[in-house]
């Protein structure tokens, strides 16, 4: 039985500037949504406050308007959500992430079949 | 106008050991195509040898088979060329760039047009 996981295909979109969207930044934005806290999104990434915060200024700053708003007068420890934007464009990122897994799959399944190791092989 | 390159879209596909195939390792295996050498190769993506020759291994080693092969009994700076395997990983890889963007344009599209800085804008 094929398993959907024994590859992982991560996409990412990189302007002039460099990375404008990825996996680490969709997850981030993803857990953002979920718990209304950057640094609580960031601690279920394994992820330093100082780090989640430089991500999220990068992701305000990538676009025409940012992804992400904070309670104001805040420190930024509490009270965080998505912009209209930020969810229209995290949402865009897993339908490519979907239509690329749907439309390429008889080319990922080409991989899979060739791995020397198939990921999530266990030992015995 | 719409320019197509906008944004770049990067594909990678990783294994348990880390990644398979990316558009480094894509590149790579176009140009030893190319020029019938991993030293060439190298040298045309400002490589170290090194570095192409660890690329080249891990590719070997990623998959079934090896993607290339050297000429026997040199030093392996001459004479390099694709297998079978390795013309159809990358042809496969190439084939996934080319559904995603077709069948994820109108994502890609969503994200092109919510840049802050166009890439690709020129001043002036």
């Amino acid at each position: 039985m094929e398993d959907q996981c024994k590859l992982r295909l991560r996409l990412r979109l990189n302007g002039t500037q460099g990375i404008v969207m990825g996996p680490g930044r969709a997850d981030l934005l993803a857990l953002i949504a979920e718990t209304g806290s950057i640094a609580a999104a960031g601690r279920r990434m394994d992820m330093s406050y100082k780090r989640a915060w430089s991500l999220v200024d990068s992701l305000n700053t990538s676009f025409t308007a940012p992804l992400v708003e904070t309670a104001k007068g805040g420190a930024g420890h509490g009270g965080a959500r998505l912009t209209a934007l930020g969810e229209e464009l995290l949402a865009a990122y897993r339908e490519l992430e979907t239509v690329t897994r749907t439309a390429g799959s008889v080319f990922l399944t080409r991989f899979e079949t060739s791995l020397a190791v198939p990921p999530g092989a266990k030992p015995g």
